[in-house]
């Protein structure tokens, strides 16, 4: 029986959040088993930040939740690819699409940001 | 000046490998600040092994090798995306065209394994 080896990085894992339509990744985040095992009865893609030490339900402020349409995980289950229907217009607190609107361009990183919100609105608390 | 953060991970950053054609996600594996420049300077993905503790070159021994097309980090910089041309039928040492061949379903992690190639032949060293 595989078994998602949560062992390798002090209890967390790297969540690869994918556009189910496009395929475009969303976002990468980290989660322990708890919001692994709550992703799973939820739906929703629940993650555990690093920097915060809390959990988080992804759009619990923004309204821009994540639904769980497929869970894949890898030949050593210490990692999962979570294909989701992105609610609202954007993945991204920046208000970005996708977080990974920066792009290495001859020698340096540059930013293509196209934010779709208004972060400032919509985490306005 | 945009800087990847390797700090969060003592040295590491997950580095999802990202079919450039189909936009399926073939693997995903750790970067530390050497085999991102690698990467970024041979046009070919390097790697960490977190559990073999030494540098790779996807492809040495298979000849499955990656070529990048595409490099973006996220709003943070702490992970990147690397759009790949896959050399060979496959990426993962599995056979399987993606190391994401186990699947979520009713409550278990089920394998839906399809090698494109014979591992035993492949990696006979």
């Amino acid at each position: 029986m595989i078994k998602i080896d949560f062992e390798k990085m002090g209890g967390l894992i790297p969540a690869v959040i994918q556009d189910n339509e496009s395929g475009e990744i969303l976002m990468v985040a980290f989660m322990d088993k708890k919001t692994l095992d709550l992703t799973l009865e939820s739906g929703k893609t629940w993650f555990f930040s690093r920097t915060r030490n809390k959990y988080w339900m992804k759009g619990e402020e923004s309204g821009n939740t994540q639904e769980v349409v497929e869970v894949l995980t890898d030949c050593d289950a210490d990692t999962v690819v979570i294909k989701v229907k992105q609610n609202g217009p954007a993945a991204c607190h920046t208000g970005n699409r996708s977080c990974f609107y920066v792009k290495y361009e001859q020698g340096a990183w540059v930013e293509h940001s196209n934010p779709l919100f208004d972060p400032a609105e919509v985490y306005k608390k």
